[in-house]
């Protein structure tokens, strides 16, 4: 059993991280992690998250003073917290050789002026994000079973990457034309906070970001092209679904299609590719799968992904990454 | 046309009595109120609520130090203030000859004792509890008609003694076994603010308030009787559900109960009793109704109220009170 | 005072019809019809409809055998039908001297085979077709002026057209690349009916209709050009919020842009065109509005549209060109 | 492992039953069954639970003529069929050696003219009344360990008599005052059909079946004592709060309350008693559990439970009787 602690353990996220690995058959939950002078602090997590209640039966403790302590008493790690938080602690937790799973965006893209750009601090660990590998289990699994620090690929970024990447490797749409990314997520996608923009009546279904989002560029690096992408908030808790609008190459025919989605994930568990029929969110909530369905028509594709932007756009994945980082089955703990 | 002004207009309270005023043929809206310090200040208040953009157009001013100007310059002011605010601001509005619609709390209840226990502070102007009337408009007609100071009914108390009030008044239940009120609110019935509570992923179907309820003894200071009491909070923005459960007197026909609603309500034009069937929160949402239908056996009955909680618990009831004291049509403004 | 009646009065667009009218300063609402053996024929409609309770009190009458008599009692007439329904009607009310209003798409398009290919039903009466006026409100003003057949537009249609004509009419948009609007509507747009696709528990948010949706070709006739159009059904009652994306003539600038939509909309009191922000559905549900905001970058725009379905999509719509026919306020009963 | 199959497995308990048995360490899922003529048969369970693609990987069949031939290819049967289906089925299984779960409420009430009465048919199987052992799992251990008939409690009477039995047998209620149980369901305890009552638009929040519902009877037989039962349906998908209100006997102390449900439940590991709070639907919905938490003043008590009506009023508590009555952990398959 492999020792494991999650730190930013209150957030949903967090909370679906520990459900997770308390009922996973290779990994021992060892301490869930709040920041210092969280109000959160020293309760029960099932206090915040009653469901969780006689299973998970932890509390939220404090970060201590002496990370290192904390460090060598674990194997692995899975960082929730935010990017500044993940930017900092990773290090600690290498030099003492645990395995880190990083949920936040502080490493997911190998170019130190990315996050001056899009998350507006500087990146003190050049030499980290040469070490990272990006935790798109699918796309990265020999770099992911390599490394010890994995960046986990974001909410939007995952199910849009999953989508369209196999399309792309295979020459089979007009890049001349950029591919549209329309998204609706859940309000967890916001995290646990008061907040009066994701307050019950204040939500509705609206754009957001627009041309003006974090994850337009980590997805456009990690596809190499430009890509429109414009997210949404919908009225519903949990789960993304994107409608992609796309140009083919001249010619390109439905079979070309399939086979291509058939090449990149027939032997991968946790990508459903539709055969007939569009994904939609209810297929997906509460599963560590990616669902993928396409139309085609005059020369244009509409690729529908769906994911639980909690579990496969983020708890469920760091799971799997760490799954392939140890050599268990890829859906250990997940189905 | 009387002039009014609102005080507190950036609450969902606030914001459906600047419609319904703006739209209203008796008066114009002459100014939106909010307190000096609010984030919303100088903001107009169709950018916190675009539905009322080119309906409403006025900006929320923060109220200035010198209130007897601005009460000169109104007839009428609505306070859609917290309690404590509504509590210190009714007397400079009055002196200076305005008509008062206050919807706190501040002065529902005639015994200054009652706000010491019940909201915490200690009540300083026992001769405006004495001045005001209680705004349940449908029972209350001739006092609202007289006072220049209406305290309006809170939301569940409304639908909860318009449920009960017929029934008691014509000695039709047993109070022996005291009636249990179970209502279930949606969420704008916490007000327009950041909260963990409210915030959309939070929201479930769950009791709170048990035993402990502001508006228990609100209620059963005004029905003259004791009751349970049982609020929830829903997964929907707005609408209050009632559910009460009562002992009748031993031989009560449903004739009988039918007459005593009637008799109370045949010419009450927001009262809507049921010939058939049980009213819903769809039935009355939007709306300024109250819906009540009833169904009995063995000696026991069920009454179901419904009403929009902003509305007929609000809003369009302050407006209602208003139409009275100056005698215009009860329902002007409001359908 | 004109008199009206409503054909299809049972539906979610009738009543919406009905409760309009009923408060209409110029129209008289006379009667409410329902197909002959339509199982609500002989009921209230506010057995259907509790919350027009006391506002509209009418019953549903099944279709009488004569409709000359219907039509000779009606100046106005709002055929709430099907398709095939309205096709056959239109002409015996319009024979009888009565302004129809019709709300289905049997008479949108000018051209005979259009109803072969996407309503599967030959046209018999392309005079009609010729006499009809499309009802896109802010567009046709002088056709619906003098027309007796206005051929409402559809739900998706008005949004769509309302976001891109002012941008296609000024020539802004390189076509060249297709217009992508991905809209998602409540499902109220499906019509009242028992449906498993419609039930509760299965409505979560999927696309649907992807490539093959009636409402694209009549966007694509209005507009004069090509449109993918991928429809959306998501877990709300009412609303359409249409995400549009364009790609821009080269050196086109926002001033041109905003001076676009000012030059259409400067002068029409249902559109609000937004100075900053994008619309969402609550901005709109419950109100006859259409509201358009958009954000531009690197050549591209992307335009938000949304509108209440029911309303700026069906029923406001459609009173709003009987306005206009008869020479009223355009929003005469509408705010 | 036991080999088990489901009849009635494309309803939403059906599915449920499918999933959970799928992966259950200890039962075989064998065949899914519907009836003969649905339009379901042939069809992969997947089709209509797309989130049980690639995990539940049957086929609906329509039941085969020949019943004795599958009975005597199972170990075990589910029922999740309508009253009248089990009713005849039932026999058919224990003849041929199955042991039988029913989820209907065929065989829930050892009195044949119940059945008359309250689910209007004549029962003909008094025999199997006498076998059949009443699947309220933590109340019937010792009967449902002995037979080859369970009938599994209802969803509302789980719930219910969960919150209320510990207090009733210790005798701390005052029983001349009827328990009242204000209950609220989620729309899928209505079946998965095509039906305008539970179509997304018609859906809010209403009390149903007011002094009329199956399950009052069902409670109070099974309870022994008369109560009041009001169920709602609600605007969510799954789950039941239950807030119960009752009379103390004079004197009772929480601390007698809180030990009576010790006693009963310290060892269950289904049913989480509330140190604090109250249960909400969040904590429970999908969840095997039924959470209990409590209130008291003036001699009154205010319980509130809540359970995923699917799972513990459903199939959960079915395989939990399944378990116990093969002598497996309890919650096996369920956590």
């Amino acid at each position: 059993m492999q020792k494991a602690i999650i730190v930013g353990a209150s957030g949903y996220t967090g909370a679906e991280l520990a459900r997770i690995l308390t009922l996973h058959p290779h990994f021992e939950l060892k301490g869930l992690y709040v920041s210092t002078n969280s109000a959160d602090a020293n309760k029960p997590i099932s206090l915040l998250y009653p469901q969780l209640k006689q299973i998970v039966d932890l509390q939220l403790q404090p970060l201590p003073e002496n990370l290192t302590d904390l460090a060598k008493s674990a194997d692995t790690v899975f960082l929730a917290t935010a990017h500044e938080v993940s930017h900092d602690l990773a290090l600690i937790f290498l030099e003492n050789s645990c395995k880190v799973f990083d949920l936040s965006g502080a490493y997911r893209v190998n170019k130190a002026e990315f996050y001056t750009e899009f998350y507006g601090f500087e990146h003190k660990f050049p030499q980290l994000l040469d070490l990272a590998a990006y935790g798109l289990a699918e796309w990265n699994f020999e770099q992911i079973k390599q490394t010890d620090l994995v960046a986990v690929a974001g909410c939007y970024p995952t199910v849009s990457q999953l989508s369209l990447k196999p399309l792309i490797e295979n020459d089979l749409l007009d890049l001349n034309q950029l591919p549209i990314i329309n998204a609706v997520s859940g309000v967890s996608g916001a995290g646990r906070k008061a907040s009066l923009t994701s307050s019950f009546c204040e939500v509705s279904l609206n754009a957001y970001g627009v041309f003006n989002h974090r994850h337009q560029p980590e997805i456009a690096t990690h596809l190499g092209t430009e890509v429109i992408f414009t997210p949404h908030l919908g009225n519903f808790k949990r789960g993304i679904l994107a409608t992609i609008t796309a140009k083919l190459q001249r010619g390109v025919t439905n079979e070309q299609i399939k086979s291509a989605y058939q090449q990149y994930y027939a032997d991968k568990p946790l990508v459903r590719v539709y055969e007939q029929g569009l994904p939609s969110i209810k297929a997906v909530e509460f599963t560590p799968y990616c669902d993928i369905g396409f139309a085609t028509k005059n020369g244009h594709i509409i690729i529908v992904g769906a994911e639980d932007n909690l579990l496969k756009g983020a708890a469920s994945q760091a799971v799997q990454c760490a799954n392939i980082r140890y050599g268990f089955n890829e859906t250990a703990g997940l189905i």
